[in-house]
């Protein structure tokens, strides 16, 4: 970033609001933190800066704690002017807070908090960290400034004794609710907002309701089931931050009492637009727009609903995504930065071992889009720390096993775990590939990447490569030879297959209906992507318009995360065991977005940082089209009425 | 600790508690947060434990910070009864908190929060941390419940245009100001107590005060220079906690204002009594006390004034006076644990070497006075920690070296520091022994630390023994052959030497005029405790009369961080270059209570934990004793009127 802001511990902002954000899961009347080792931010840090100043500055110093600012050595509190000779001028501002993030603001003509900054915990120095949503002065860090907008039921319907309301799309903030013809005494006071389960109390003699929350209407009036409840409601009340499309208000009348919502977002603009002649299709790409747009928060979080936690595996695919509708560096980072915590490592990522991979890897795909080496610079150090923790795991032959309380996940299927599985050593292969493609970018010692590359490709072969059935197994200990689809998948869309073996996969695997489907959206993600990847875009055409426009079908505003065709009401709002347990606005639901962006408007970077990028529009799927995607800098607008095509950029480096 | 109470993450409390003290210090209106890395206590926690109840039981979780509790994996919000079944029953808790302590209280008739839980970040499990001063529900761990006096000044007189008022003691304590004739309208609220810098503002159109404080009353009256101001105080206002004797305020004549102090302390009972014939040692004995109750709090800080942090030598030294005054085993285990913060450690204890070691050391010093073999062992592993920073630094002859930003402090001395420095490899000798010794209690491998003894011990006789001066050298590396007190002190004290050495180092050292004189309190205590060990009483009674005696002469109510009788008003009260840095209630100036105790009451253990104990008064000392000496579970009494010795305890073991 460059310019002025607030500055912190490089990394900490990520730490205390993604451990803010990992503390948001409300479920039934309780808070539900995430169940994994948290990494805290530092509360004691000093920053500095020295200047030779050509002439006099005078400088004043904000800070969010306590502490001092050191001139040259001599102390000054916070808040005051203070002069600063011409000449040499090192300043320091010492900044302890207990309850937040320590951070700093220095205001002066010459000197001010900017990148030139380092932070340090009193051990190293390090360039501080900086947003570009922190600029202003007047904006604490520690808080999050939402954009706004007020938004009333579109519909309401007497429903059971009760009024339901129905706000046409997903929400996700606050509510206030009045009575009818009862002054709004509490109107200045939000109630309950930041504290869990904290409900507002009656507010004397006045009559009080229960607000129950719902993403479908079956949720709303399920008083037992939905997930968000608020008893006890008085009016004037605004109740807290909640994501929901429906609110339901039993024991009332239609007109007695109202519900404003004050939906809130980070502001992190849509830099596309995609029309098609396909109508079907733009309202797919539409709804993925604004699925992934509730989802983008300081962070990608799984569902706005539940779990609001950051997965490093939702994550991962909401990557793909951001460069073809944000171009949003700093999200990017920001995720990276909190799923993976402080330098020692003892925990995998969310505590599953695939997820700590896809971490990993990510940065290399986040330095295609960004071109940012400083931010490989930054973040390598962790990237070995990673490594380290993935190594003290490997056997005899480079394979990575689980440790008692890891978790190999891969997916919710029929994967045959026992010892070593196939997925996990493919994952392991592109680490070693992204350790080595970042160490050389920042001149670190890489070689040994390469080396364990190498043996490990060779041993994945030898073990667990099955030539009768043309495929990888999911593990040789067992003696199962089970063959599933995700490690196949992984292993072409990593490049670990060469061609003949990836037409055997896609022959033998990705074919073959003997092979257990993929069921969930987060999997059908990696297939649609080689299926791409591979050229056969009838079948990812065909997957947006059958599974994502089924969901359309069934009057989605935001996709789900999950959708079986075979699910009617209410069952198709189940999961993992619970009626309401799926989210009905789930970030890896936005995949259509990049899928389209990907392969069908063929716009992707040829050099990191976008320096040449290609667009190549694959026009047998359109009539017509009038899209923009974003490149970094600036977008390519495509153009297409039936027989003209115009590729237009604002940008140099276009290839057609 | 037995029974019901609050529970946290092991050492977690003294985290959390740790840096709220170290970021207490307040200089001339800005905060001050102690220079040094600060360890984060855990935000996201898990207590867990497991019944085989004989009969349904009911509980009620209640806990600081948000979560759940799940009874046999069914979730449950805090606050309501829950039902148990009988049979097995696993309790778990689930808190979440990012600006406190997260920590949790179970009620029930069988299941209920004791030390048979355990915590764990959702890595490794330990048994949890208490302490009997969070026992009851309503008092919340993150908070500090002192007990409190009120106090008026007991005189005051004008001087130069303003008002001073002797509280005739030193306070610590909130300040309420009224002003005569004026209602006090902020009655209820507190003003500026707990955040730096923020003092009250004017309220409305009352007349508004300066108040000055002082530990003399020359810095109260320096209103440039005296540590702490509040300005713009209005009549009602309530001061934040700080330390003083005297409050000064300027423009206003007696009896217009009047202050009353609320005087604060953590609430540890005195177990200790002392009188003897000799009014100005029982004058020396009360004071010591009054002094080392101020400076005890949760943690032993150095004063309370300045800097209020914890301070590893500082602390090393209360260990010592402890068991002669409050036998309170709690506070000694609350600052090892706040010194040494979490399990990984990159920074030595307050940056300083020597500070680290005497850390380590102590636990052998805790160990003996509570024969608590759990602490050891909850303890060892960070002690191994500590041993694997510390065996970091060594060179090929087992030396050990500062590194860049390390701090070999020893004391404010003229000491050679060129390389490796023999005071640090006397700690270090010291701490392989402690490691030995802890070691072999709990039954962990210890042998490789007697090895490294016996290795370090020869040479550190090679090197650092001066034949011809019959004393440790600093050096050998800078060819000076300096000699210094303070190697040879610590050789003694830890019995490294042997009876020869130690007569040589008595001679050549102790007693050479030509040797710099300690000029610190601080070392003063292991030069005095040396003259105690090799039994020159009259030396140790000749220090306590003079120089502490010399303070009581010039009205001292608490012992002063440092005393030199060649300095007189004001000077007396400067130090560090600031006209009054010296903090005149300050922990090391307790020590006559030690050596007191110790050589002249002669109470000591024989066993850990006072399984056995002497009591062996210098009777040649007194004419007179009436006098009371804790011993772990019980004290020992010891009364003389000149020719009749009585000694008894209500403990059995005493040795007379």
């Amino acid at each position: 970033m460059s310019g002025n802001g607030w500055i912190w511990y490089p990394g900490d902002f990520e730490l205390y609001h993604g451990m803010l954000q990992n503390f948001q899961r409300e479920e039934r009347s309780y808070g539900w933190p995430a169940y994994w080792k948290m990494d805290d931010w530092r509360k004691n840090v000093r920053f500095c800066n020295s200047y030779q100043l050509e002439e006099a500055d005078r400088i004043r110093v904000t800070a969010i704690g306590q502490g001092y600012a050191a001139v040259n050595g001599r102390k000054f509190p916070f808040g005051q002017w203070i002069d600063c000779r011409e000449g040499a001028c090192t300043v320091e501002v010492f900044v302890g807070n207990m309850s937040g993030l320590p951070c700093a603001y220095v205001e002066g003509n010459v000197i001010c908090s900017d990148a030139s900054w380092t932070a340090d915990d009193f051990t190293e120095c390090h360039p501080v960290g900086m947003s570009s949503l922190y600029c202003d002065r007047e904006k604490d860090p520690n808080e999050v400034y939402y954009e706004t907008e007020e938004l009333l039921p579109v519909s309401e319907e007497e429903v059971c004794g009760g009024v339901l309301m129905d706000f046409g799309r997903m929400v996700n903030g606050t509510v206030r609710v009045t009575f009818e013809g009862v002054p709004s005494e509490k109107a200045s006071g939000q109630t309950g907002e930041d504290s869990m389960g904290d409900y507002p109390e009656s507010a004397g003699s006045l009559p009080e309701v229960t607000v129950a929350y719902g993403e479908s209407a079956a949720e709303a009036t399920d008083l037992n089931w939905c997930y968000y409840k608020s008893e006890h409601v008085a009016s004037g009340d605004v109740l807290r931050r909640r994501a929901f499309r429906y609110l339901y208000i039993p024991g009332c009348r239609a007109g007695q009492v109202s519900c404003i919502a004050t939906h809130q977002w980070v502001p992190i603009p849509v830099k596309a637009s995609f029309q098609c002649d396909d109508e079907r299709i733009n309202r797919i790409w539409n709804v993925a727009k604004e699925t992934y747009r509730l989802c983008s928060g300081l962070f990608f979080i799984d569902g706005i609903k539940r779990d609001r936690w950051i997965w490093s595996g939702d994550a991962y695919q909401s990557y793909f995504v951001n460069p073809y509708l944000f171009m949003d560096e700093e999200i990017d980072k920001r995720t990276i930065l909190a799923l993976r915590g402080n330098q020692d490592i003892v925990q995998h990522i969310n505590t599953i071992v695939d997820y700590s991979m896809l971490w990993l890897i990510s940065i290399e795909k986040e330095y295609w889009m960004t071109g940012d080496k400083e931010f490989v610079r930054m973040i390598y150090p962790k990237m070995e720390g990673m490594m380290r923790l993935l190594e003290s795991q490997l056997d005899g032959h480079g394979f990575i096993r689980g440790r008692e309380r890891d978790w190999i996940f891969i997916d919710w299927s029929d994967i045959d775990k026992t010892g070593a599985v196939c997925a996990e050593q493919v994952l392991l292969l592109k680490c070693y590939e992204t350790m080595a493609f970042c160490g050389k970018l920042i001149a670190a010692d890489y070689r040994n990447y390469e080396q364990a590359y190498e043996k490990l490709k060779s041993n994945l072969f030898a073990f667990f490569w099955n030539r009768e059935k043309g495929a990888f197994i999911d593990s040789y200990e067992s003696g199962n030879d089970h063959v599933t689809r995700h490690a196949n998948i992984f292993a072409v869309l990593f490049d670990i297959t060469d061609e003949e073996q990836t037409c055997s996969i896609i022959e033998h695997v990705l074919l073959n209906q003997e092979i257990t489907q993929i069921t969930t959206p987060y999997f059908k993600f990696f297939e649609l992507d080689v299926w791409g990847k591979t050229g056969h875009l009838d079948k990812v055409y065909e997957a947006i318009r059958d599974y994502w426009g089924g969901m359309i079908d069934r009057g989605a505003v935001t996709f789900w995360e999950d959708y079986d065709a075979a699910q009617g009401e209410p069952e198709q709002y189940g999961m993992y065991g619970d009626p309401f347990g799926k989210s009905l606005c789930h970030a890896w639901g936005a995949s259509p977005i990049y899928l389209l962006g990907r392969y069908f408007l063929g716009v992707r970077p040829l050099e990191p940082g976008y320096k040449t990028f290609e667009a190549k529009p694959r026009l047998s799927y359109f009539k017509k089209l009038d899209c923009v995607v974003p490149v970094k800098g600036g977008s390519v607008s495509i153009k297409y009425d039936g027989s003209r095509l115009e590729i237009t950029s604002d940008r140099e480096g276009l290839v057609t």
